[in-house]
């Protein structure tokens, strides 16, 4: 085996990261002695032990001489856990292939001059895999080089881009497999945004249900670790703090105006106000920077998704496309009011596949 | 090789006319003695010779105490040519394998009686591969056994369900892929229809054009033999018979009223009227029952697609989704005005595939 395919391991351990490692990266780590895999590891909750450490612990006396492969540059802070960089030249590893730096500009590349620096000659390698691992870690990659979260837009509609009847009709536009899917997708993000609509119209509260999420049952299990924040853009106050979105753990109102009460599990999100809305850019900008939010899903009608796509904070868009038409009467997929074919918001399609009766379609965001 | 294996054959040869049989339909035929194929037809164009007759000229005198496979029951008529059932008796043809019967109601399993009650006892087997044969001639089917053409309708949407901006430009939402694929489609239709705003809008002409055609020189050759009929939906007689529309071959202004003049090449197809508008199902039987028109293709804007779909026409919905959003104000897909999620109109999403940079879903209609 090459360095790729131990790379590709490590990143394969850091996947199963994916629910459970938020505000920290998804890191898996793996350790070869002689052609053979020594130790394995992955980080699984913050303020737990880093992927190396697990690794190393598993590789005990063999790390000596060994080539550790980490999918992301390890740590030469002392945080809640001692720097990763001193652990993998303390128990003598020989030789480190990284996949990407630490896209903190502010320590990017400290760990690596670390181990390079570390007197016992310790060979250091990176980039192998830069692109997956990257992707993985999109959302915190994102949020350490930009301060803003990697956002994701998530829309149910028909083959006609209809998300609902005019009378705010929308149960269920897809099917139980969708909807499923969904479930994952939230269990994912850090934060889930919405707005009072949806939440009024479809009595909505937005969590992740243990009953509707299909996955193994070790999946099941991290994807549960730790509810993601639930925000609520309600402007107007519009939405009762007895409503069942604010029943739940992890409860944001977000709202320029302090609410005059708060359900006990709910907490206000303050954002500053712009043209009689709240400003999303802001919003965005203090879940990063304050709740180190690293990936955010938005779930909203028309509105509120249109009015992220016309601000530029979007990245990707899943569309759920459900084998039938609501008809010209219906509600458009976004409120996006454009006037000559030279404005339209140009995509890339990056996958299609059928999921149940339905075809989920992700796609990126060219320009707007 | 089983019977499957060379009734696959016989519909590959079929599928060769395509573009070029109708109003007839496509069919292939193979000759098999001892195992080995002596000999191989097709029915290339209306008037000539029909498959059975290919096949037993390339057989020669090896037909005698063969098995021919033909993916349609061999016709027991004098029509412009001699019956197909008398010429596979008379050539000592010991087994027939059919596809399917003819779908005429009134000539169904004469073929085959003719065969079996020929005093030379041929065998008759019927239906291997009828699923396939049925496919390949829903058009002939359609027509023959309803007295209405299969009806296809094209239509280019951005991913938020919009067909052209509020202004009417359109120009280009797909590449220059789909748009060769839609050559494709006008090349195998009997006729094409559309309406007097898409020919205004677009200054459209709606035919085949040699070199936008993307084919192997063989099927381009068969593609371009036959102009299909261009109808024009025109009830108030606004094109101008000096349009560009009515400058080509085929060109049919379908309207109540008779028009004042026509164009050199240019004719009135005489449509009762209903509620101000022409009556889209007699139309319909006008073209299948007078012209013996197969397959239909419409490529109309909102309210003439729509208002096919409203009345039940369509079998088959052609979309090709352009990865952009063209916004709220757009022109929707479908002028179709629905009230309730229960009034939706289900359909059976059959292949969704890259063309291009763009994607085509081909639905079948289940409900409207």
């Amino acid at each position: 085996m090459n360095d790729h395919a131990y790379m590709a391991r490590a990143l394969q351990l850091a996947a199963q990261g994916l629910y459970s490692t938020h505000p920290n990266p998804r890191v898996g780590c793996v350790i070869v002695k002689d052609g053979t895999i020594v130790g394995e590891g992955w980080h699984q909750l913050a303020g737990t032990a880093h992927a190396e450490v697990h690794a190393l612990r598993a590789a005990g006396t063999q790390a000596q001489g060994a080539t550790a492969y980490v999918s992301l540059e390890p740590c030469s802070h002392q945080g809640r856990t001692p720097p990763c960089a001193e652990a993998l030249i303390q128990a003598g590893i020989a030789r480190v292939v990284v996949a990407m730096q630490d896209p903190n500009p502010q320590v990017a590349g400290q760990g690596l001059q670390r181990l390079t620096q570390a007197g016992t000659g310790v060979q250091v390698l990176t980039g192998a895999l830069s692109q997956q691992a990257e992707q993985l870690n999109r959302g915190f990659v994102k949020r350490m080089r930009s301060g803003l979260p990697w956002v994701q837009v998530k829309l149910a509609m028909s083959l006609d881009g209809r998300t609902a009847m005019a009378s705010g009709e929308s149960q269920w536009i897809t099917g139980a497999q969708a909807r499923a899917d969904v479930q994952r997708l939230r269990a994912q993000a850090s934060a889930i945004i919405s707005g009072a609509n949806t939440v009024l119209t479809d009595n909505a509260r937005l969590t992740v249900r243990a009953n509707e999420l299909d996955l193994p049952e070790l999946e099941k299990h991290w994807a549960l670790q730790r509810p993601p924040m639930r925000v609520l853009v309600d402007s107007r106050l519009r939405v009762p703090q007895e409503h069942v979105f604010f029943q739940a753990p992890q409860a944001w109102l977000a709202s320029y105006q302090a609410p005059q009460q708060l359900a006990t599990d709910a907490q206000w999100l303050h954002v500053p106000e712009q043209n009689g809305h709240i400003d999303l850019t802001q919003m965005l900008k203090i879940l990063a920077q304050k709740h180190r939010i690293n990936e955010v899903l938005v779930e909203a009608g028309p509105q509120l998704a249109g009015a992220f796509l016309q601000a530029g904070l979007v990245d990707e868009l899943i569309v759920y496309i459900a084998a039938k038409l609501l008809g010209s009467q219906a509600n458009p997929l976004f409120t996006l009011p454009l006037n000559k074919m030279a404005e339209a918001v140009e995509l890339e399609i990056q996958d299609i596949r059928a999921i149940g009766a339905d075809w989920r379609i992700t796609c990126g965001i060219k320009s707007t």
